[in-house]
């Protein structure tokens, strides 16, 4: 018989992978883990029924949520990173060599287990002597923290799941503080789709205005996230995303990205008038 | 029971919308034709099994088909519409004062009784006075024409069904022939990310860069075609789409649009770099 896995992209729409294989699957202690096989995506793995990574397009979502703050601040030397079990954000922070300490908090210690075991591709940087794992709430780590990281990268899940704390005005704050003085939050900002996560991106990015002089929105095409239309925010206290990015600089570095680019990276910025008016209604 | 209406965005991944109306049904001399309602998208209508337009998300398609070109041509007065049935791009053509001849041509006529019926609002411009429709095959059509028009716009159906014949070599010779010295001929495009679609994507470039000097490509975020990641191409006698867009002039026309604005027109052109090497490639 044929086994489907199902994302419900909004209550009456349905994104369906056909499963070749089912790779793992089990309950933990925050969310129900699965990872599957698909002929055209390669591996991919679900929390709680929504997609996290695909081999096929995870260097998207990378590429995306690394790059683009990477290229703007000068010198990103200390960097937190939220979330990320999937390693692929750490991947892409370690392949600029004056990264110099990484700290990755992820809640869940068995995603990075499995992904470990079941995605080594994208774990691949987890190793890196530079990185530094706490498997501890995201928000009770970064509570202590005061003016110490250059760069923060909230690249969590929906917060209508355990992600939830992440997008709340508390969090931002701290954020903030936890920032140097011309540090830069990056965080997975939603879609702007369908009305139910509309509604989570209006609200992230009101909070963000609260909490930064700076708060910008750019987007990618992310095929296998709902709508495929993906945001991302990028908060500031001195750095403008476009005006401050250095792209000789960042040329310079000669590192291979299979999505990213300067060009792309300004013309990421440039949202549909939809998008304006609902990031300007809230 | 519950119905859905599910398209096939590869053999591996499904996209369903649950219906909650089924308007209309036939098979047309050409075509399976459908129209349905679903709660978040409203009305849709789908030929052989593919998703055509919905109201929720028409306006992203009408607006980067329609608006780019006519952005970049100084002045386009006479255009020849091939295919788009569904009429919303005839209705933003029309938006156009300085418009003074539009020819439509599609090659099935109860697509358009069908779409006036069901979709007032994507219809509206068929009436115009300007408009002049004629229900014939396009290849036929254009190979009447020399020197007659300024844009050419190809808004037809996938290269795998009844709009074939209009990713052909030959097409595209026959387009070039029609257009002015400065014309501009834009075509849907496919899109980049899953295969089948992909090797359709570069054999229509190859063959649109065999035929015109200026051959360029672009994007938009269409959450419901496949992938969400859409692509036009820009093919031009004269005119780069960048460099030769007056986005003083097309500002002063004060059109109001939902998708499109002239920082998002430079932005379209900024391609991801694995969908450069693809183009590249062919």
């Amino acid at each position: 018989m044929e086994k489907w896995f199902t994302e419900k992209h909004s209550d009456t729409i349905n994104f369906s992978i056909k499963v070749s294989k089912t790779l793992f699957s089990t309950q933990t202690k925050f969310q129900k883990l699965e990872v599957f096989e698909n002929e055209e995506l390669g591996r991919f793995f679900t929390l709680d029924d929504y997609v996290m990574i695909t081999e096929k397009d995870e260097f998207i979502y990378h590429d995306m949520i690394v790059h683009v703050p990477m290229a703007v601040h000068p010198k990103a030397h200390r960097i937190l990173v939220i979330g990320a079990g999937d390693g692929g954000t750490v991947r892409e922070l370690c392949r600029y060599p004056y990264v110099t300490h990484v700290d990755m908090v992820e809640i869940d210690e068995e995603v990075v287990t499995v992904c470990k075991k079941y995605f080594p591709n994208s774990t691949s940087g987890l190793s890196d002597s530079r990185v530094h794992l706490y498997f501890m709430d995201g928000l009770a780590f970064i509570a202590t923290k005061k003016n110490e990281y250059d760069l923060i990268i909230v690249d969590s899940t929906d917060p209508f799941s355990v992600g939830e704390g992440l997008f709340t005005q508390s969090f931002y704050k701290d954020c903030f503080t936890a920032l140097k003085d011309d540090g830069i939050l990056v965080n997975q900002h939603e879609s702007p789709f369908y009305e139910h996560y509309q509604k989570n991106m209006q609200r992230a990015h009101k909070r963000i205005k609260e909490a930064f002089p700076i708060a910008k929105v750019y987007q990618a095409f992310i095929p296998t996230y709902a709508s495929g239309h993906w945001l991302f925010g990028f908060a500031s206290k001195k750095y403008d995303p476009i005006k401050d990015a250095n792209f000789e600089h960042w040329n310079s570095l000669n590192l291979q990205t299979k999505y990213y680019n300067p060009a792309l990276h300004i013309g990421s910025f440039a949202l549909p008038n939809y998008v304006i008016d609902l990031l300007n209604k809230e």
